[in-house]
């Protein structure tokens, strides 16, 4: 078989590629990235996403994934010596409902609602493009973060990791959250128990990398990347 | 070890209840359902799941599960007997896609979409109650549902199954697609192949349970519940 560069097509503030970036990191697996703008839907790439969404991932024996969960689970079939789903079948399910809250929940409350005001309209990548931001939605998804904030640090304090264990469910919850960071949004002094979760995921080496991506023209805020924030 | 019956908390016009119905009758899981109504936010719901939505499943050793894909994965994990993903990880992947399509993506575009203008609106299940259906958001789901069919017809006429072999692929497009044929928005005379595909499904046993569930106060049309339709 001919193995090739394993190629993850992603978008850098994109938190559902994110979560595979730090998978992958987090099992060693060495892999390219190739930038995508989804919302220009260029041909060649929805041959390969037929949803049109990132992350699309190109494994090095040319298998083309897509679907933050199908690839997700993929990587946990495939590459299991560096395990990130927890063994029993119930504290696997825990965990893969902690990853879906995040993939879904906070995304629709939080990390969706901001981007598409703060990043996409700004940038000119979604309809209504150049309109001013929607105060209600960031007031609605600024209040929603702490409600998810809270719980983190709930489960962090009970738990240690997310679901007991290092496990996808932090990487989830770290990939979205660190998109809201990019923004400032996430009142961190507000919950102590979440901010140190938060820095002992982000003190990991697959985490680096995420922290050096910067958006041009939007600058994150200083504590963004700082490691004792 | 103490087991009980097996109890799915559900609503009976969720798609994503109804996947793990079919899912449970072809494993050949005996279980019982109990009807909720996530709207109310019950408090000893809440407290079984903490996103406050159905599906919810109590299994009979007692562990509580909640979120569609998390059940589902567990499901396929503890009951392998009747396998309903298929052996290698890149056909799961394809099929992990095709579920995810149409939990999030359907479900986005058409049935959450009608299920609020034409249900949810109508019973005062939601914000909005009462108010008159938005016309510009059955319209947008009557155009998309015709998109989506088409794909089914398309992977049905290359694949026989939608993932080449019958699996929680075809079990979460029936679901999704049976919620929306309940409401008559289904133009399955327009896709032959979409057509012939979701005759197979219906006709299994699994399907019985869903064809016979009525809302009270919304019948059905006649083509609904008829084999042959």
């Amino acid at each position: 078989m001919v193995r090739a560069m394993r190629i993850l097509h992603h978008v850098a503030i994109s938190p559902h590629c994110r979560k595979i970036r730090l998978q992958l990191a987090e099992k060693k697996l060495p892999f390219g990235l190739e930038i995508e703008r989804p919302w220009e839907r260029r041909e060649r790439f929805l041959a390969i996403s037929p949803s049109g969404e990132v992350p699309v991932l190109r494994d090095e024996t040319g298998v083309l994934l897509s679907d933050t969960t199908a690839i997700a689970e993929y990587l946990e079939e495939v590459y299991p010596q560096v395990p990130l789903l927890p063994k029993a079948p119930a504290a696997r399910a825990e965990a893969r409902r902690l990853i879906a809250w995040f993939d879904r929940k906070f995304d629709q409350d939080v990390g969706a609602r901001l981007a598409q005001e703060k990043i996409y309209k700004r940038f000119g990548w979604t309809a209504g493009a150049g309109t001013a931001p929607d105060m209600a939605q960031i007031r609605f998804a600024l209040e929603a973060v702490k409600g998810h904030l809270d719980y983190v640090g709930r489960l962090a304090d009970q738990r240690g990791w997310l679901a007991g264990e290092l496990s996808l469910a932090d990487l989830a919850a770290a990939a979205h959250l660190s998109c809201v960071d990019y923004l400032g949004d996430v009142p961190w002094e507000e919950c102590p128990p979440a901010k140190e979760w938060y820095a002992r995921i982000k003190s990991r080496p697959c985490f680096r990398p995420l922290l050096a991506d910067h958006l041009a023209g939007m600058t994150p805020p200083p504590h963004y990347a700082n490691l004792d924030f």
